[in-house]
């Protein structure tokens, strides 16, 4: 049995029952809660080095009860790379990067699925459907896969190329809606009556976040339980920001965490599509939907966030803001970064460095602190936005002015 | 400083000093020694545990002297999959699959280029240059970016568009060639006296070896230091399968397997270009070249292989085979595994898969023994082989019989 005492509604605190099948109270989202003080009492933070390295290392402070739900392609324990060279560039040479490109599928909503599908499986539940501006869909079909259950995967049609193959690859019954993210869910709160579809939609059901807590969990150990001055993390339905807000409280309470520093979180969205940055600047808790959404960095396209309030909540007791890049400098952007670090980094990522260049020419970040950037994604994925257009050679006379740079 | 000892052409057993730039031996690879009485004296194998889950953590198996020239996107342990699904179908419910897809760049040949740029970078090397049939151009792109070199991938036409778009990314000059890998390798081979490149090519320069031998190594490790009965790869250059030989006598040498189980090689071809098989087949040391090589596991598209023998001794000294899978069944059964396991099966890995098929069928494995197939890459790279053709609906009318399923 896991540690879970129960669900509790982010809104209003409202507590329902753990280990029955929730979706939203009241059409807002919940947390799971643990018990703390029994988690802090079962597990020698210090004897985690020896465990697997995955996410499930921390099994004690993650919802799943029965062993045999659980549903993993190996996935977490992402890696956290120093990128000098791009840090100097920028003003912040003690820059990291965590790595979520290296993540089964290729992408941080590896993390969340993970967690679903093994508490959807626990549950009892056999189809699962989401809407999916991009990643989530394709992890989705990859854990579905793997726990043997329906997946309905509904997409926009512009979804990227890479996303609606690996729905397909992964056996998913794909589908493709003349309308954006929100009017797929439409269509999925409406299959949930229709046809017995468990909506498994961002923060719609409560575990996708504990397996985005993991990020926060993972930097934690990865830093020697000593959190950073500031997190860039790129922001569309927001769960990987919220789950690490609410992993470095639950650190906090068992005592895992060395020193006091807890770091600003800095939302980045893009101009093409900002509601997040909206409402902070207007010091809104909820935010308005975002008009015409439309940006090359298909995972920030969601202009309705149902856990709004719960983002603005973490980045204003953070400390820190909610933010918007120029959407015409991403895709230069991610190849300067990294043709700089060799890091696969993904469009939704040049959004955040292109805030931290902001923030240091504000002065609210400098070479002292420590950053973290998230890269949520492999640029791979990304095939509809690079241009590839190389020279071509004759083998019999290649032309070696050309070739000799 | 490492425990390397001295280099050692894998033909002839002729001795070149280590910790100086070398290339091939009257035209043959050359294998990196070890003083493994030390490396046994210096490690704990119990210990390894508490090491980073990279491949890293087997430093004192590996070549670099230099820890500053170490080259790292966080590349290594790569998780050891129960496929019970797909082992179930084909009559080998142990089945485990090595999933390489989640490595940097998201295929196995991060493993060889991480060494090969750490070593280049030690030994003072600033330009390199390397042919690809597909996913070793974007790998070496990356570290190449990483260690801050000059890099140039040559790729002949129909190279997959991920990988001329990850060359293009991460800074390479990157040129389309109107030829195959070979007529590639020939470019590189007159750049290197034109240009000054170093040439990164297959098992022309010693490390790459010892970089995919590491998968050797994580798998002993994995399985708690026992060897599994049987390693299915596909071959392309063959690199893995000789390094992972290489990675079993090693820990045979210092005393760290358990059992005396030691793996039957499978060396998997596609019908469409199998120069190992044949010659195995034939009796041969040494493949003819493969004619009018074709394949979609553009992996596999390797007409002629510099590490013939080096591939042919390792699978027959295991007492295992060089076989080759019908292309005409690579794509469907690539689709059939991950549907079934949520796994992202690269083509080459499906030539595996219809290779097991025939040796359950023939009697030769067995649901008693342990297998092990490699993944050596993420589906999602080879766009141009998946039919996405997705059924559309209206947001406004949906169609629910279509849905239901």
């Amino acid at each position: 049995m896991s540690f879970v005492t129960h669900l509790e509604s982010a809104l209003d605190g409202t507590r329902l029952p753990a280990r029955t099948l929730q979706t939203l109270h009241e059409g807002r989202p919940l947390w799971v809660r643990y018990d703390l003080d029994a988690v802090a009492g079962a597990v020698d933070r210090d004897a985690l080095v020896q465990r697997e390295p995955t996410l499930w290392r921390y099994r004690e402070l993650l919802p799943v009860d029965d062993d045999e739900a659980i549903t993993s392609l190996g996935e977490g324990l992402s890696p956290l790379l120093p990128a000098p060279r791009l840090g100097a560039a920028l003003g912040v040479p003690r820059l990291l990067i965590k790595d979520e490109s290296q993540l089964p599928t290729g992408s941080f909503k590896a993390r969340g699925m993970a967690l679903a599908v093994s508490m959807a499986r626990q549950l009892g539940v056999e189809r699962v459907a989401v809407p999916t501006a991009g990643n989530a869909g394709g992890a989705l079909a990859a854990y579905a896969a793997r726990a043997g259950m329906d997946c309905v995967v509904l997409m926009p049609e512009d979804t990227p190329l890479v996303n609606k193959l690996e729905a397909v690859l992964f056996g998913a019954r794909a589908f493709l809606v003349d309308g954006l993210i929100h009017d797929c869910g439409a269509v999925v709160r409406e299959g949930v009556e229709r046809c017995g579809w468990f909506d498994m939609s961002t923060l719609k059901e409560p575990y996708r976040i504990e397996g985005k807590k993991t990020m926060g969990l993972e930097l934690a150990e990865q830093l020697g339980w000593r959190l950073p001055d500031a997190i860039l993390y790129p922001t569309g339905g927001g769960t990987g920001l919220i789950g690490m807000s609410k992993a470095f409280e639950e650190l906090g309470a068992i005592g895992w965490l060395e020193g006091r520093t807890r770091p600003r979180f800095y939302s980045c969205q893009s101009s093409g599509c900002s509601p997040i940055a909206t409402a902070f600047e207007a010091g809104e808790r909820f935010a308005a939907p975002a008009p015409d959404p439309a940006t090359v960095a298909s995972g920030l396209r969601v202009p309705v966030a149902v856990g709004d309030f719960m983002i603005l909540d973490a980045v204003r007791a953070s400390g820190g803001r909610a933010m918007s890049a120029d959407e015409s400098r991403l895709l230069a952007t991610m190849g300067h970064a990294a043709r700089l670090e060799g890091i696969s980094i993904c469009p939704e990522t040049a959004a955040c460095l292109l805030v931290l260049e902001q923030l240091v020419a504000e002065g609210e970040l400098d070479a002292e602190q420590q950053v973290v950037v998230f890269n949520t994604g492999a640029a791979q994925k990304y095939v509809e936005c690079l241009e590839v257009e190389l020279p071509r050679l004759s083998r019999a006379s290649p032309d070696w002015d050309l070739l000799a740079g």
